[in-house]
């Protein structure tokens, strides 16, 4: 692994003519935001690219056009078997290897991987890695502003849904005075706020009926202290695993520390989400072979969720 | 009226000794964020100062310390009595004189007047408007830069919670590069991001369980195109009015294009918000005798709320 120079990515691009580029699996806002931008410049540049994703590309990121061309090699495996090796293959906002699904099987070329993440496998033979950025499109849009490279207003707002999603909109910690200062230069090239918030906050009808059957399991503990949301199996079923956001509601009550969502992934099998807002629900987390960080930290209960809330609930 | 400039602002503040500051009834985040922060500076100038407003700061403002020097002339109106007139009084966030409430008949004082409404009706003696910026909270801290003055953390709170309840955290189409560029400066100087949004979303328990009673009344129309959420004047009373954030619930579906909250504010007295992604809802609302802009509008229709939703979908 080598670990290299901004300019040092411009002119590796420089010399390839035949790219791939891929992202992460589950693509995120970021992912699929820095692909498409980086898919612009580089067609810009003259180049031949393609875009492959070891899964589909949610819906509400399709209003960036170029998101057309991305090849989900989830639903068809043979599009990899007829996908000649390129020059080099990028990889974003991915941080092993495993994360880009059968991609990483099929590849035999090169690797150049931008990220952010601090918890960076170094599995790349050429990284480039800013864990001070709150997401890897912060990290290209710095990029395109040292090369003064030409950024259209579709880039523009492809950075920006990548710098929006991963800050919460710049709003989580992960947020910086250089995170704020790339998203203007967004700006400066034409993004719509306006348009790019209404696509990532998109949700489905199935998600809303969701979120009403899960808002009446609400129950408070400890003095209001601690809030639980559930959504039972049946319901997991019902709204196809769309929980985004639910976990907000029940975190934004006044008198809550510990907001707790317990899913049901599976019959007697619950996955459990901590967010807190001061105490340690790493530690919480902890107790059940689980982890994370002091104030977001999930685990898994091999319980039926009413079982594992109970057990959750004494071990805070 | 006299349009003054930024460093008129810098002089006319430093040859008042004492000065009142005052914003909008019904204030917002930008409004006391914007006053905790020109407060600050101003007691750092070694200036006299009081802080009135013409109703309660909701108590998720009150993590801005100085929030607790505010004082509330419409609990107890006899603080006007015995407030004598300073050398000037500044208006921020204010559009119109009769917008600061009873704060109007008392002040005999030349005010100074700084807002970000295009609306603005130019009442005050001295006016800075600047109807480009996405709240007052971003005239100050260009203020402030300008100046190059001491902005402490608190004021880079206070700064950043009034720019991010008004652009929606860099969300709405009134968020510029600018915008942006004044939340990085707030960042430089020291403000926390997360502490500032978690503060800022906060709702109450009454809130959550409104939330969970106005999602069943949730109803789509026109193949999906057009929600309609209900608060009957019962589940107003049982909220307080407290229905921020409802309808982006319902806005955000991906088939919806119209989204409507309509609030029953007095038994047979309905209070409607339109909220869209491409349609004229100010069309709509003209209807009725409303008004506002293409994508937000309201209107209130004198019917119980089930008629009013009725006479409102037949004009759609």
């Amino acid at each position: 692994m080598t670990k290299i120079s901004k300019s040092d990515i411009k002119d590796m691009l420089a010399k390839a003519e035949h790219l791939v580029l891929t992202v992460h699996v589950s693509p995120d806002g970021d992912a699929i935001g820095s692909m498409a931008a980086l898919y612009e410049y580089l067609i810009g540049q003259g180049k031949s690219v393609t875009m492959v994703v070891d899964d589909e590309v949610p819906s509400k990121f399709h209003f960036l056009s170029v998101t057309a061309y991305i090849k989900d090699v989830s639903q068809e495996a043979s599009i990899l078997d007829g996908l000649e090796q390129p020059d080099l293959v990028v990889v974003l906002d991915a941080s092993t290897r495993e994360r880009i699904g059968k991609v990483a099987a099929w590849c035999q070329t090169p690797i150049l991987n931008i990220d952010h993440h601090i918890s960076n496998s170094q599995f790349a033979d050429y990284l480039y890695l800013d864990a001070e950025a709150a997401a890897t499109g912060e990290i290209l849009a710095d990029l395109f502003m040292t090369w003064q490279a030409k950024v259209t207003p579709a880039m523009a707002n492809a950075l920006y849904l990548a710098m929006g999603t991963d800050s919460g909109f710049f709003k989580y910690s992960n947020t910086t005075a250089h995170t704020l200062q790339m998203g203007a230069y967004c700006l400066e090239k034409g993004a719509q706020p306006d348009l790019v918030s209404e696509q990532a906050e998109e949700i489905t009808v199935k998600a809303l009926e969701g979120m009403k059957e899960a808002l009446q399991t609400v129950t408070f503990h400890k003095d209001g202290h601690v809030a639980c949301m559930s959504i039972p199996y049946a319901l997991m079923e019902k709204v196809q695993g769309q929980t985004d956001g639910f976990i907000e509601w029940i975190r934004h009550v006044d008198t809550v520390d510990i907001a707790i969502l317990l899913k049901e992934k599976e019959p007697g099998q619950t996955r459990v989400s901590l967010r807190s807002k001061g105490a340690d629900v790493n530690r919480v987390a902890a107790v059940f072979g689980g982890g994370g960080h002091i104030r977001a930290a999930g685990c898994s209960i091999s319980l039926p969720l009413e079982e594992a809330k109970k057990k959750l609930l004494e071990a805070i």
